[in-house]
Parts: C-alpha cells; structure tokens; sequence
C-alpha cells in the first residue's frame, strides 16, 4: 500500500518506521518542521515535504498523526487536493470520527494505536492494541488488515467506545503517572530516591494480571484504618492538593 | 539465628519461607488461627502454637508479622514471658519504633520489606527494599546482616522516613490499584476489557526508569486542552467521586 504520513511526531515517527519495515511503501513525510520530515523520510525512503498543498496524491492512505486540533485543518488541506477517492485517517484517542465529516473526504477512518509514545523507546507494536474505525464497511476491513500486519491486537472501536478508552486511559497513565510524581517529591523531602518503590510499583501492575484491580484493593481506605489514614494526612499537610486528592480517593476506594 | 515468628499471613508467610530458605532456624510460628500456624511451621520445620503465652522464649528474635494495630498488644504479651535480653521487630511500615517504648522489651526493631505480598504470588526477596531500624546501635547491624541473607536492598530508615514512604507507596500502590480499577469500571460500560488498557499500564511503569515522572507528564491536563478535558468530565458524569477526582488531579498536574 502506498502511504503519505502527515506528521513526524512520537506517534508519526513510530508508527512510520514500523509500516516501512512490515514493507508497507511509505511515499513522503509530512511535517511542518523540515528536519524532522527529513529525518523520517530518509529513514523510511520517502520523500520529506513541510508544505501540506505538495502532498503527492498517488497515495492509496493518508495518516494523520498530528496533534488533536491540528486534524481537522489538515483534513480539510489535504481534501482540496485530493481526487475525493483517497483514504485519510487520524490517530487520535480524543477525536471521533465525525471530524471528518465537512472536511470534503468522502473516505476516512481512525488508526488509534493505544499506547503512550516516547522518542527514546522502540515501543514493541505486537503487543500494541490498534483500535480501527471508518466511514465506509469496505475500508474497516482494509485498516483492519493493514493494522493485523503490525499488531497483534486489532479490534474495531466506535466512538463511544473510543472516548472512553481514552478518558480510562487518562486514569491509568496520566494520573498515575502523576501519583509516581507526587511519591518522587514526597520521598525527596526525606533524601529518598523513587527507587525504594520501584518493585512495589512493578508489583502492583503484575498483580492485575492475575485478578482484576477492584478484588485485590489493599491499604488503609479499604480496611477503615482511620489512625494511619489521619497520619498520613497530617504528613500532606504542606501540599494542599495532595492531601485533598489523598482524603478524595480514600473516599472513593470506600465508596466502592 | 534462632527466630520465633509471629503472624502467619502474607508478609509472615513469605518471610518465613525465605529466612528458612537461607538457612536460618525458625523455631516457632504463632497464628491464632491454628491451622495457619501449623502449615507455615511445617514448611519451615518449626512448632506451631496459638497462644502467645506459651511461645518458646529459647530464640534470638521475634518477628512480629502481625495487624498494626496488633503489635502493641503482642510485644507486651511477649515481653511477659521473655528475659528482656531477646530482640523483637515488628514489619510495619505504618508503625513507628517507639510503639516498643512501653512494652516491656529493652531490644527492639524494625524489619519492614517494602512489598505488597499476596498468597498466590511468590515474591522475588531479593530485589524487595528492606528498610531496618532498631534502639540498639549492636540491632541494627545484626538486622542489617539478617536482611543482606534475603535482599540486595537493605537500608537504615528512620521513623520520619519510613512515615513518608508508607504514605507515597498510599499513593503508587493502593490509589493506583484503584485507579486501575476506576478504568475496569468505566470500560465496562462499553463491554471492553481490561486488558486493552495493559500494554499502556506496563509502559507507563517502563517509563520511569529512563527518567523522573515529573519530567515525563503526558495527556490533556498538562498540555492545557481544555475541549478535551471537557469531554473527558462529561463522560464521567454517572460517577460524581470520578467526576471530583479527575479535577483534582488534573489541576494538581498543572499546579506542577
């Protein structure tokens, strides 16, 4: 299949350099910043370009992998040179479908890989879900196919769905993340490297492999241990914010 | 070393087996509950009892693997049939060394492996952070030698330490756990599994190894996307406690 990737980013220079190396024929690299089009282009043999209106429209697939609410501008360029038989896809999480709609594509789609992208890390696209959708019956099962030659989880996923993939997402990577930030200050305060809870932490993620999370709830919330939970919040007491969100989910682990 | 262990649930189960693994001499195992005491004692070739008062005074240490809430009671207990020559430590990481104070003991200590243990899972000991206090300077060293045997982390943590990392492994572990479980809830709405969300989960971890959490902070809150983060609450409408957390959380992000 020949495909023109629109954006170098994390999720654009990932997902190019794996297509090109299935053997799929990546034909040009769009980004607006020229060394970067430069770079993935040459590492996938294709041909870099920072303006969107030289786009080579002898592709069969156009991917979208710019920011959310740089999509439906993008959309709406490439539209205009088009011939209207092409298809567009975006790889977003937080946008449906409908984004496509005025933008003058008659054929479009979403090709959603749900992970978080770094540009240090080769992310292993096998274990990847890739979640599909489009307008058209015929091109779910193209997309499908295409996603089934890089991953090995490739589900069809509506809009519903897909928005609360992502908002569920946000839960366990962002604000988890977040938690993982607040630990690293609260210990730095005593001189103590984040590295003590390392193995705790892989620990908790190898264990929703076994049971599901809302089974294996431990701590203080959930046994009612008011004397530890009233220590621990006079211990947050010069974080305002961590001491709301640690009463906040206290609560929320007892109201289950 | 000659031990007596008291508790037989999951942190003195593991501990158990794996003093006994590396060669130390559990001589007894109390639980109340008499069946735990003798299937523990049988696998580490010590005598099981379940009352306190007829514990083998003949060891060098007392572990006291039990409740927080139930190691006040239980070193006073042993203290009465002890010659006051004897160490006892408890494995709380929520309890401080002076709960020791007024129990009778003159050695006492802390042997708290920072893990969340489970019956069905086998801990890997030697990458667990044991964290190790005691009143006598001589205790100390001697815990410290007892723990190298079991961990390559093995650390002196002092009270305030060890209150706040009890109060950030809250945060990485149970409030995470719950997190995982908030997403299992929400996706199930949608008849999506768990799972989709595992590869994003076990990255998220990966992550901080290469850098600090705070400098790796993705998703809507910190980049400021409010359209996004508006969708995001109203899809957690049905759920006020996810609606306030998911607030809180994204403005303690972009307090940062």
């Amino acid at each position: 299949m020949k495909i023109v990737l629109i954006g170098a980013g994390n999720v654009g220079y990932h997902l190019g350099k794996k297509l090109h190396e299935v053997g799929e024929d990546i034909i040009q690299v769009f980004s607006r910043k020229k060394n970067k089009a430069s770079r993935l282009a040459k590492l996938v043999g294709a041909t870099p370009t920072n303006q969107l209106n030289r786009i080579d429209t002898a592709a069969d697939l156009y991917i979208l992998a710019v920011h959310d609410d740089a999509i439906q501008s993008a959309a709406e360029s490439i539209a205009e040179v088009l011939n209207g038989n092409q298809l567009a896809v975006h790889t977003s999480g937080a946008t449906p479908l409908t984004i496509f709609e005025k933008t003058g594509l008659n054929r479009y789609g979403i090709f959603y890989p749900l992970q978080t992208f770094s540009v240090s890390t080769a992310p292993i696209f096998s274990e990847i879900p890739l979640c599909i959708d489009a307008n058209l019956e015929k091109d779910i099962h193209l997309l499908m196919e295409l996603g089934a030659k890089i991953s090995d989880d490739v589900r069809y996923i509506d809009d519903e769905q897909r928005a609360m993939i992502h908002v569920a997402a946000v839960f366990v990577n962002n604000f988890t993340n977040h938690f993982f930030s607040i630990a690293d200050n609260l210990l730095s305060h005593k001189n103590i490297s984040l590295d003590i809870l390392k193995p705790l932490i892989r620990e908790t993620v190898n264990k929703i492999n076994s049971n599901p999370p809302g089974e294996m709830q431990t701590g203080p919330a959930i046994r009612g241990d008011k004397k530890t939970m009233k220590r621990h919040l006079t211990l947050l007491k010069k974080h305002p914010d961590y001491h709301q969100i640690y009463k906040l989910v206290s609560e929320s682990i007892q109201n289950k």
